[in-house]
């Protein structure tokens, strides 16, 4: 290695890139630049740059519709950022990394040539809604980078050690293995940042550190993690179960649909030839969550309209806390009570100090306890204790990274991908 | 009062009469005889009576195939029964309780007459395949005794006091509160009946009784009791929710079903032209469960086969096994760690010795341990205490008996209903 690589992480409307700079064996690549285009399917798209002290914000950009489109105004704008005297041309790049959210059987990232780029498009089945945005990258990169080595990276991976009986649905296991039906947890390459991080911050081995962690966001998760590794997490066959995200419904009566709608089994009008969603599957995932209850996606308003009292925004804010505080529960019993700390994370956990104060509290039984100083403003930094001083159990905060976290993993595994190459 | 009550209890398979003598303000009528005929929808049909020291085992009958059938043939046999002097002939019976499950928004019991027939058949729409056996039943009781007075009582009845937060899914509002969607919650008869019975035993009066029930059966649900209210239970919209049954998946991702078949909202074989069903409540309702995993309903084998080490019964006995310790551990937080008893009810959590081992020992880091001798040999008293001595939180064992929480509501309420006839 030496030269760069691009952390790409595509969603249905948006596409983020970040460009690092790392060598083989290099514990943590240096992020030289993040760009992203957002506003896909709501016209116009914006361009966001930042690079040390260079800032763009919300840049309107014409001529981009597709996600192809954007990484192509991507990469030009990085090429003609004359700051950015590491990438002068195509050829500067050696690694695209993918962020891909289902990855079925795959039990670790891999490098995309025709047969698992075949493959990856199989497993969209399982994930319609969440596979289609990274796939539709590859193929631009592929197309606009022709030399450059793809890696899929999985957010399901880092739950590939979840034991049977945790992933396994109680349905016809002949049908559950024929079609691939069991528990594969996602938020993986977040988990990952998360465990590496903090035994490093708590200065315990990763295979002895013993973690209850919350990536909460609009799509949100928590995770089990016993001796560095993922025994339970929320999110099941697809990230629609467990808890609710800001448009999914999470966990609900599996019958319940069928009585929601009599067209829960059709194809929905995003369907096509391709890509396979049923109308249910369109309701649970887009169609509910705290938006369906209040009117917006942004979870700092609900925590705001729970403060104030408003009736709407207190429902949803306490199912949703409520929620985590029943899974934190059962995992604290699932690892014995030794818990080395309880870690917020994503968007809602880094920011959400109401959320924080409202599940903490509803813990005191479990010896977790919070200084409210502390939770009020933990400040930037990427870990941040917010419990009380002499609580049985560390409260943190991690400012997580799954962009850092794919350039981790790639350049620690470089050498493996360019032998195959 | 001063007649006779019939306690009913109609499966899709079985009707099951318990009769009892009691008067107004009893707090536990007395039972007299109890009559069940089984195998309706596996012929031939048996018959089984317990009358005192006179005891009939799975005597096979002739002529008896649908639940009016069973039920005339049940009338015969009490009143022919000469030993039962108080059932002479059809005006000895004043009161018949139907055990129903799903009471939609009824949030106690209620007289059948025209208006709430129609309604109740109305809510069979929500829980087809759990309501129709007791409405077959309640024509039949009406057509045979016209003058007896037909009550209802409902499974979810006992959890009308969870707190809305706990019962909203998190989906569009108005089509929740139009189609009726929302956590009911079921076997509140035996919840009812163990809550009433704990704080008996533990001398606490009922509205400062704390507990984790546990009834698991062929159908299993946990309960979180705070004041002697339901706060919180496994089952959501229908019974298809929490745990996994003996044929019942439990909770499932909600996307899951249309990967298992197209053929998910559909309706299913079983379905009619007033019941509807579709192949996805058939699957996980009737297709599932630890039956679909081990090929048996009897959880006795498969806690043998879990210790003999067979694969297959092992992960169905830990599937089931460690879903009861995560809810346990979460209704433990719900409580505040304030629990003055973890209760085993229903057939396998009165007899599975094996299972509440395995529950208890993983639940040691919240103060729960067992005595195993206890354990092992618990006796047939109605209550049993199983935990170890000194222990921070108790472990009961409570013979549950839904046929005589109904007989003792019914002879509370007696009045009320007569007054209204």
């Amino acid at each position: 290695m030496g030269r760069l690589l691009l952390s790409i992480n595509a969603g249905s409307s948006s596409v983020k890139v970040t460009v690092f700079k790392g060598s083989p064996g290099d514990t943590e690549p240096s992020d030289l630049a993040v760009v992203q285009i957002a506003g896909l399917t709501a016209p116009p798209a914006t361009l966001s740059y930042e690079r040390g002290d260079v800032k763009i914000k919300n840049q309107e950009i014409e001529g981009v519709e597709t996600q192809a489109d954007a990484f192509k105004k991507i990469l030009d704008h990085l090429i003609e950022d004359e700051g950015l005297g590491e990438l002068k041309g195509k050829g500067d790049v050696e690694f695209a990394c993918h962020r891909v959210v289902h990855g079925g059987d795959y039990d670790k990232q891999v490098r995309i040539d025709r047969d698992t780029y075949h493959h990856l498009e199989e497993l969209s089945d399982l994930a319609p809604l969440h596979n289609a945005g990274a796939l539709a990258i590859v193929k631009a990169v592929h197309d606009v980078l022709p030399s450059v080595t793809n890696i899929a990276f999985f957010d399901s991976t880092f739950h590939s050690t979840i034991p049977l009986a945790t992933r396994t649905y109680m349905i016809d296991p002949d049908r559950a293995t024929h079609n691939k039906l069991r528990k594969y947890g996602f938020h993986g390459l977040s988990y990952a940042y998360i465990t590496r991080t903090i035994s490093s911050y708590l200065s315990i081995p990763r295979d002895q550190t013993n973690i209850i962690a919350l990536h909460l966001g609009s799509g949100a998760s928590a995770c089990c993690i016993k001796g560095g590794k993922s025994i339970d997490t929320t999110m099941g066959l697809t990230p629609l179960s467990g808890l609710p995200g800001a448009t999914r419904s999470g966990d609900v009566d599996p019958s319940l649909i069928f009585h929601f709608t009599h067209d829960a089994g059709k194809p929905s009008r995003q369907s096509s030839k391709d890509l396979h969603i049923t109308e249910a599957e369109q309701i649970l995932n887009k169609e509910s969550g705290w938006k369906a209850i209040t009117g917006t996606t942004d979870f700092g308003k609900i925590s705001q309209g729970w403060e104030d009292g408003e009736e709407k925004a207190k429902l949803a804010f306490e199912i949703f806390a409520d929620r985590i505080v029943a899974y934190v529960g059962s995992y604290y019993v699932r690892l014995g009570g030794e818990v080395d700390a309880l870690v917020f994370a994503g968007g809602i956990g880094e920011k959400g100090a109401v959320l924080r104060k409202y599940v903490v509290e509803k813990l005191y039984c479990l010896g977790f306890e919070l200084d409210e100083g502390k939770n009020a403003s933990p400040g930037k930094d990427r870990v941040v204790a917010i419990g009380k001083e002499g609580a049985r159990h560390k409260v943190l905060v991690c400012q997580t990274d799954e962009q850092t976290e794919m350039a981790r993993q790639c350049v620690q595994s470089a050498a493996d991908f360019k032998d195959k190459a």
